[in-house]
């Protein structure tokens, strides 16, 4: 039984707190009890690894989420990592640190941790809690892959596809922001992220060349995949596929839609991923050889080029 | 190159702030670039992970240690954790929550992160970056060893034995809550612990059954290894290895101490053991076939049976 949380929470509560936690979790939480976990990259495979914090007041705000959506999300947000990479999680870990006005949601949390576990198919194999002044997830994520999909692969010739449907999370923040009340389907983006987990595998498999998740916006990570890739990637922004409701410029520059971005071939069958998938494959754009005075990234609307949509900073200012 | 430091400081920021700390870490850092670090447990070893936060004014107090000894010690104590299953560091992640008051202090605490890996002989594989009210570090280790030490192996006949001398840590910590200056070699027990990796690779290879690091003192570390082995333990306090002008009561109640407490053969070589690593290896119990009725602890102090030392629970009511 590998695993460990270390709860200093004072005398006796560290112990109630995790056999609580555990309780809960059953046979999501793979033991607890040793100084660390233990676990097994299958032979052949690459381990890899990201961590992920989200912080109250700087990524979310307590009134915006349920106790257990914001455990959820940030480790969901930390799982897409590794579809960023077309690995296979091998394991969560949540660093949480707790004010003591969270105690009460604190069984509340761990259930959102253990739905996003449950969600993408893997295990809370440790953990740590501490008491602080402001609420705070740290999400370690372990994963394994035999060829890890990286940022910077993008060949010349390759097509830029994008799954889902973008802008749903901007729309979210930008009601919230407002003191407004989101709609529910741009609501339900934010708050129940999908790490896009089997589909970075399909595509990994099926040619993809580089790839990113949307965490800051789509043209800002095809940005980072054409500076990585040393190519010019053009986007198409009236390809974007969009929310119902949200504009192009939006979508493109709407955040934390753990979305995957990939440079893969012309050639991909579009139909046999949305019907194995149920969601959208969308054509975005071209990769390039980059001239050497070429900006890497070019964004294009109605046949004309476009200054890039900056992404959104939320919090910028806090 | 491997690795991915997610930096949202604001714009321009945490590119900035990427590129010091790369910088400054030179090859310690194994490269920035992508959404997770890729990694390689040895074919046939097992992938061991713990992470272990550090957080301001419930770990320690800004007055206490400079920036870079912040920095060294909370990377070193997740280390420990890799030293108490007889692993072999991959590498470290640090989440980083930085107070504005803290950036100008940014890349101290990153020197000190870097010289925790250096010591230790691995490298920094990721991180992130968050801007927030209080001082926070919550480091990941990755580690592989082909047969992890647990702490649920120790047998009737085993001896107990401990690595270095104890008491330090309590004796600084003590000092500075009076307000009053440590000693010099209680406060460097403190501010600069090393993980017994190289050691607890030898207690391994030479048979060593179950094993913890004493980040809690070491009796209470010796309470869990008697009760997740089934066994009882008997401690005789009188053979502690205590740092000069310490008390054997303080000395067992002493934490973070990052020495190791290992149930062994009595026949372990202390003299190759001592004359390999410079630090002592003491001999200080026994485990024993617990009956029914008896406690898994005893400790005993001039032959009598005494009451275990309690912990010392610093920020207990902080």
């Amino acid at each position: 039984m590998p695993g460990t949380l270390h709860l200093p929470l004072g005398p006796g509560g560290e112990f109630d707190a995790i056999a609580a936690a555990l309780a809960r979790w059953g046979p999501l939480a793979d033991g607890v009890g040793d100084d660390c976990a233990v676990l097994d990259v299958p032979s052949g495979e690459r381990l890899v690894m990201s961590l992920d914090t989200a912080l109250e007041d700087v990524h979310f705000r307590r009134g915006w989420l349920t106790p257990e959506e914001i455990g959820y999300r940030a480790t969901m947000a930390a799982i897409s990592d590794l579809a960023a990479m077309g690995a296979t999680p091998l394991g969560v870990a949540a660093a949480m640190t707790l004010p003591d006005a969270w105690r009460e949601n604190f069984l509340l949390l761990c259930d959102g941790i253990g739905e996003a576990a449950r969600v993408a198919g893997t295990r809370i194999v440790g953990g740590d809690l501490t008491r602080g002044a402001a609420l705070s997830l740290s999400v370690t994520v372990l994963g394994h892959a035999a060829a890890p999909m990286s940022r910077r692969g993008a060949r010349a010739g390759d097509a830029l596809w994008v799954t889902g449907r973008l802008g749903g999370p901007l729309m979210a923040l930008r009601a919230w922001e407002r003191g407004l009340v989101p709609r529910s389907d741009c609501r339900e983006r934010f708050a129940h992220p999908v790490a896009r987990l089997d589909e970075a595998r399909w595509l990994v498999a099926h040619g993809a060349t580089a790839g990113m998740d949307v965490s800051d916006g789509v043209v800002s990570e095809v940005g980072h995949l054409a500076a990585a890739g040393h190519v010019r990637i053009v986007i198409d922004l009236d390809l974007l596929p969009v929310l119902a409701g949200v504009s192009v410029e939006d979508a493109a520059r709407s955040g934390e839609e753990y979305e995957l971005v990939v440079t893969a071939p012309e050639s991909l069958d579009v139909s046999a991923f949305e019907d194995r998938f149920g969601i959208p494959l969308t054509r975005i754009g071209v990769v390039e050889a980059r001239p050497a005075a070429a900006a890497a990234l070019e964004t294009r609307r109605h046949g004309e080029r476009v200054d890039p949509p900056r992404g959104h900073d939320h919090f910028a200012d806090a």
